[in-house]
């Protein structure tokens, strides 16, 4: 039976209904009052694990999942081996660099070297500032990245930004965008080479499925 | 004005009450349709600033708080660089080894050797293993870990225990207790030292507090 890891939060309910178009029912996950992680469609094909976004492709890679859904940024900072096989065209953002809109920066370059840059994304962040050879100290956060700049313990962010509202409620604005983000299937490689499960023909279906 | 960092979450509650017992009230981030991320209590005196647990020994290790109040296990497993002064006697837990209630092992050293266990903590997953010459492959997870045996993606987990209701509901047993955690106050080494804003006053009074 094929496992699919479905990350928890704002890609969850896209990629549910994603797999309710190919005939996999994981809705049971949308369920405010569900506490199971763990589940199997009512046919019976296929069992899905809910867990946190980043630790999709965490199953993935050791093959406890052979698919799973998770945004590219993921991918982009944590670098898992897993095969990234489908665009699937929702959960659009990007990640991008911001500064106090009373700031005078206006791109990354202008950043004062040896300064201070918060992120949860600290391998991505390293990054870019490596490839403009601007030096920076990464101040490494896991939350409401947006306070850095408002207690000046940093003179920007790098973060994920999708309507922008959180960055305008808090006097920011972006300056320079990394790359942009969406939702992609993921697999893993052994499993996708060797065809387990006859997994080539639900990632085939997945191909021909709008979001 | 002293800037005091505290944790979101299970130790919220119980850090608040403790600052309106000295005087200060910060009791508006219990309001659940609260947003603000930064308040100034109503004598004006000092300024709180509520952030994720792990971001807490960061604000204050930048000096951007001069107080701060963690749980033990944060410091353990992020190392930083502040004064951990007072063990402030509420948010008891501990970080644990559990296996499947299932499985034959009983300690620590009977797991076998290369297994894999999956854990939050994965320096003190570490530091526990190495000091028993165990050589084991830790799978780092964000969130959900007692998932990890019930995958088999592991054979054992490390993680807090609070109630032991999480472990009882994924039919886990702990076998081994790494070590015990509490709410800390913490403090930035420099500010402490020189006594800025009269810091050791307030810390004084919080000596002959009860939780």
């Amino acid at each position: 039976m094929i496992t699919i890891a479905l990350p928890k939060g704002a890609l969850l309910k896209d990629s549910i209904n994603l797999f309710l178009q190919l005939g996999l029912d994981f809705s049971a996950f949308l369920d405010k009052s569900n506490r199971q992680l763990q589940i199997t469609d009512p046919t019976d094909t296929a069992r899905a694990l809910l867990v946190r976004a980043q630790d999709v492709p965490v199953y993935v890679e050791y093959g406890q999942a052979q698919l799973g859904i998770v945004g590219y940024d993921v991918l982009r900072e944590k670098q898992p081996e897993v095969a990234n096989l489908i665009d699937l065209e929702f959960g659009y953002c990007r990640l991008s660099v911001a500064v106090p809109a009373s700031s005078s920066y206006r791109r990354s370059v202008e950043l004062p070297p040896h300064g201070r840059v918060a992120s949860k994304f600290v391998n991505c962040a390293k990054e870019h500032f490596d490839s403009i050879d601007l030096p920076v100290e990464i101040v490494p956060l896991s939350g409401s990245v947006e306070l850095g700049p408002i207690t000046g313990m940093s003179e920007a962010i790098v973060d994920l930004v999708s309507t922008g509202k959180t960055l305008k409620e808090n006097g920011l604005v972006e300056i320079d965008i990394l790359y942009e983000s969406s939702a992609r299937l993921i697999a893993h490689p052994l499993s996708y080479r060797l065809n387990r499960d006859n997994l080539n023909d639900l990632v085939a279906k997945f191909k021909n499925l709008k979001p």
